[in-house]
């Protein structure tokens, strides 16, 4: 019988999120990746000048699966000016049998979001400090929302400061996090985020650092999600040296995108130094061992994110 | 204003390409690659193996164009035992000023057949001998079929030979083919297509050359499809030596895929030796000088076809 190809439009979508646990999806898919049952390509990219924009095509499937996935996803950085949001994208998943299109998910890049959100609570929930006194959170975009609000399955502490560069961002989160159940502060001062946080997301589009090494103090655990290009960055290479832990989503992305390609390229740490947060999933010895210790995350998106959260919203509806 | 993505099926797609001109699409499209005004990024790739399939992803943009294209082609070849075609594919349309998805066309891979068969036709134009006394066509599937359909604007020629290795697709093709007005022989011999043809076109998923050297006679035009992996090989690799002009559509992807890949691979010709087609089609030198030439012409596929077929079928419905 030929399949006519379902198509979910954001609405949908969100209604069907609300029956499926994404951290399960995820960890479980990083589990598979780092086992090596997971086949993911290349990402594919197109970068655009005028205006700036970029475009990024993550695909793979979960070897002897029913599906294969690829999700493209952009960022157009002017779009705000236009009253348009930044982030797009969209899910198309096929049948890894057939190769039918069983569904394409309009979903407007918010299975991005949710997916890297999700990413950020697996790696709290093994590499957090036991007793987390303050959650930072660099960048008031949408990302800076939804880490601390996927957050709360894992987290009990329930008091957050958020930095950003301009005072009026910072204001609106916090109207828009207002019924978040967080008691959240806002700077403009890195510092007060170092200085007071052992728990830390940055979810910025930075180029430079943000934080630098000498700030990082001991028994913090930090989780970059915002770099996923060679260019972008938030961390002085440094700290991923001094860090106890350094976990990565996929090792072979890391080498060339993100946080760990800055710190490989100035000769800081090298792949061996670097431990995949599905083989840390799956080994006690390479989780966090005492609350002194530094660890740091750095993850750039992998295809079995898109690959997990994909299937989930597609069965959803089945 | 946010855009609604649109959705078109294949029903209403092949409704909107009565009203398109595909030929002039296509040569316009590789004009502008050949020119450096097209960016297209290398082609994503996955391979199946059980069942046996590929998935190729190709994507770009005309500069200063108004969109960018994704698209997504997969051959499961065990398909049709059950009952489901083997090629299957989308094209997603998105705006290169805001990354909005502003169209999926869901086209079940016809629009990757038309723009195709569109390209054999352009090759057609500029390298067939003169008069052409016979079109050979290897390969009895769908291209073999559109091939020759979209030839009958190009050649005057109203005989055709097909050959297959099997007698029943022969059988089909002849009645698939009753009311394209050609007269249609069939052969289970590669010799009765080398020896009566002067304008032959190869559109089989062949791991082994299908025509040797010796076989080709002068002045005899060859336009390659079947092959656009580094596996698949329609061609014996010595032809492209002998030949007097060897057309492209790409010469990056020629390097990796298709015929001039193994041609390359196995000493017979470089890079110099290739001339783009849409580099050929604004130079007459480069074209067909005289009746006695030999000439062959190896098309991989290109995003730009993809580029330039979406966007008139998605201006279509505007």
């Amino acid at each position: 019988m030929i399949i006519v190809t379902k198509i979910i439009r954001l609405s949908k979508i969100k209604e069907i999120l609300r029956s499926i646990d994404p951290l399960k999806l995820i960890e479980e898919g990083f589990v598979a990746y780092s086992q090596g049952k997971v086949v993911v390509p290349p990402v594919g990219e197109m970068i655009f000048e005028e205006p700036p924009g970029d475009c990024h095509i993550k695909y793979g499937y979960i070897k002897q699966g029913d599906y294969y996935v690829v999700k493209i996803a952009q960022g157009f950085y002017e779009n705000p000016q236009k009253g348009l949001p930044s982030i797009n994208g969209l899910n198309i998943l096929f049948s890894q049998k057939t190769g039918e299109v069983l569904c394409v998910l309009l979903d407007e890049g918010h299975l991005t979001n949710v997916r890297t959100a999700a990413a950020g609570a697996v790696v709290a929930k093994y590499m957090s400090p036991q007793k987390v006194n303050r959650i930072g959170i660099l960048g008031y975009g949408i990302q800076g929302k939804m880490q601390l609000e996927y957050l709360k399955t894992i987290i009990t502490c329930r008091d957050a400061i958020v930095w950003g560069r301009k005072e009026t961002g910072l204001v609106k989160y916090q109207q828009d996090m207002i019924d978040s159940g967080f008691n959240i502060e806002t700077t403009l001062d890195q510092e007060d985020i170092t200085s007071t946080c052992n728990l830390i997301v940055t979810c910025t589009p930075s180029k430079v650092p943000l934080i630098k090494a000498e700030q990082v103090r001991k028994g913090t655990h930090i989780t970059a999600i915002g770099s996923d290009t060679p260019e972008k960055q938030e961390l002085d290479p440094e700290i991923l040296r001094i860090a106890n832990h350094v976990i990565v989503d996929s090792i072979p992305q890391a080498a060339f995108r993100g946080e760990c390609f800055h710190a490989m390229k100035n000769g800081k740490i090298t792949k061996d130094d670097m431990v995949e947060l599905g083989t840390m999933i799956s080994s006690k010895t390479l989780q966090r061992q005492t609350d002194d210790e530094i660890t740091v995350a750095d993850l750039t998106g992998v295809a079995v994110q898109d690959i997990q959260i994909s299937k989930a919203v597609y069965e959803g509806i089945l």
